[in-house]
């Protein structure tokens, strides 16, 4: 596919790592939340191969937090999402579809609870915070919401855990997935997470203080040399082939959770209240006429930039394709579509015409076997 | 500066006319309220003599519309804004800056009023849908609410006029500026406005109908030719020119119109009901500290991807530049500011250090003269 430049402005701002990275042979971005988001060094195919053996360093700052704040911020964050958390713990990330009142998707985070009064939003690629302002305006809500000055930094792969641990001790080895707690640096403490957009294991680092965090960017490279660290990003073969949703691609304010497979986080059985939560008890009921599967194309090559029709033998629309990649794994195209309700069956033939040219493929389940 | 791919996804959405602008050299993308927006077709500095002298077609598609219906629709359009809006006409379009509580700027959008019951918000970058869906609900709000699927082409330039009028005849070049009303192509009416992001006149066409729309963005061309029409996109140079402020570059949410120098579109004098009046009086009567203003630099270029710091003869701070570009009407860097208020006297000098030069620059109001 033919290259274009991406214009950089204040408008879709660079992050305190930018010219690390820059000078580490980032090759593409993407803007996310008015952020650049390295998008690739070189090589997809090359990177995913090294994530998934070794680790990498990711500037992740374009996952932006909402801090809510005071009285009713617990009140506020649970209306946002279906997922019920009047049991939530503080010192944990959770995995939260934030709806709007006919259940569309608004956006699916991870959100840490900080204190019983005080949580960070960690989000997809849309504005909650102003929906998070709307909603605590019109509901005269007690709460102060800001984006505080984080920027994340990923250490993902399975080497990720020796290298952490050689900075931050053992307790960091031994934190469970989605815990989080507080780690010294120079000086500093900084909460880091056992989490991160792959699933090849690793931590977010929340870095508050820029300049500490730029001194922890570089301390991972020099004493990361024994386990071949290298910078990287989200990685779309890699992203693709654990099954990981991204909004914005694979689901959008058109679709609602169920349509999604993310029933897990959708709670109708007690009495938490969250918007859209009738319409979701109401679509439950009827079922739902669209899900999201997984498709395998006999194709090597394949770029979306916007949703691709699909097609049975018989010509008819069975639904769409929103992101797709070559995966190596599978030595072929795989990717991940909104099917409609009649043609659901695994190994559902499909038809799909990429750049001119008719490929044959077959609908799976999510996650991919 | 070095370049560097933009990551396609669907995402960061392509738009309908994606296809033709890459055949038509588009070399630049920025993205714009999730999706591609064209930032530059090779030269800048080419693109701007055009565009001062002929026309050009932009596929400003990301300009996205939030249509806000129903009885509250006023009500919550008004909310949302401090200009005044309770005596504004059908067919005519508002330049309006939308504010939160805490009158921090949100978006400054032109919002088109369709009916008594109907508006279009055409937003700048940033999610102005969720902050109207988040108001509406804590309201309770009798609304609707939509992003509809409407693409904008601008045509541009003073040789506008005379190619609009040969499609869609005389009384399109009578039409007032700000106004906008239905004209019909290929059987279609199309709402066209007289508006756009240069200073160089011109229209935008809501087009709704996308395949009708597509026909017309080739007309454009095909009887173009005599006039020079161009592909373009909104031009760097040109808008910084004429003083064109950029949400997200030259004012973002931790500012107040009073301090953007939007003063005009405020209203505090009468009972119309908005989201940080109060605020507002509050800051009217103390009076601001920082302030938007124009800045010369004596230099020929310079890539602003985020604030650079302005200080003055004596090593103290005195704002930050937001925006700037060489411009070859002044023949020097010029740029946005937001300046301290010791700082506003005209010729005001400032140091300003670009990829570790320093250089010297006065400070002068806007728009430049």
């Amino acid at each position: 596919m033919k290259k274009f430049s991406i214009a950089k402005s204040r408008r879709v701002r660079s992050t305190p790592y930018t010219s690390r990275i820059e000078a580490q042979g980032v090759t593409a971005y993407s803007s996310y939340n008015h952020m650049l988001m390295p998008a690739a060094f070189g090589s997809l195919e090359e990177s995913y191969h090294h994530l998934k053996e070794h680790v990498q360093v990711w500037d992740v700052s374009g996952e932006r937090q909402v801090e809510i704040g005071g009285k009713d911020s617990s009140r506020l964050v649970q209306l946002m999402t279906c997922r019920d958390l009047s049991k939530s713990k503080i010192g944990r990330c959770y995995y939260c579809p934030i709806i709007d009142d006919k259940a569309g998707l608004i956006n699916d985070p991870v959100i840490l609870k900080l204190a019983e009064d005080r949580w960070w939003i960690s989000i997809a690629d849309s504005d909650v915070i102003l929906f998070a302002k709307g909603l605590a305006i019109g509901h005269k809500f007690e709460v102060t919401i800001i984006e505080p000055n984080i920027n994340i930094i990923a250490i993902q792969g399975p080497e990720s855990f020796q290298i952490m641990e050689k900075i931050f001790g053992k307790k960091i080895s031994k934190m469970k997935f989605f815990g989080f707690d507080y780690f010294e640096f120079q000086g500093v403490k900084h909460l880091i997470a056992r989490s991160g957009w792959s699933k090849q294991g690793g931590y977010e680092v929340y870095v508050e203080n820029t300049k500490v965090g730029l001194a922890l960017y570089d301390h991972l490279f020099e004493i990361g040399k024994e386990f071949n660290v290298k910078p990287g990003c989200p990685n779309l073969i890699e992203r693709i082939e654990s099954a990981l949703l991204s909004y914005g691609n694979d689901i959008d304010n058109n679709d609602n959770p169920l349509e999604c497979g993310l029933d897990k986080y959708v709670n109708l059985d007690n009495d938490v209240n969250f918007l859209g939560k009738e319409k979701l008890k109401e679509i439950s009921k009827e079922g739902i006429n669209k899900k999201l599967m997984g498709v395998k194309i006999e194709t090597k090559e394949i770029d979306v930039s916007e949703s691709i029709k699909l097609y049975n033998n018989k010509s008819n629309l069975i639904g769409e394709l929103r992101s797709g990649v070559y995966s190596p794994h599978f030595g072929k195209v795989i990717g991940i579509a909104m099917i409609f309700k009649p043609y659901w069956n695994v190994s559902q033939s499909l038809k799909i015409e990429i750049n001119g040219t008719n490929f044959d493929g077959k609908v799976c389940d999510l996650p991919f076997i």
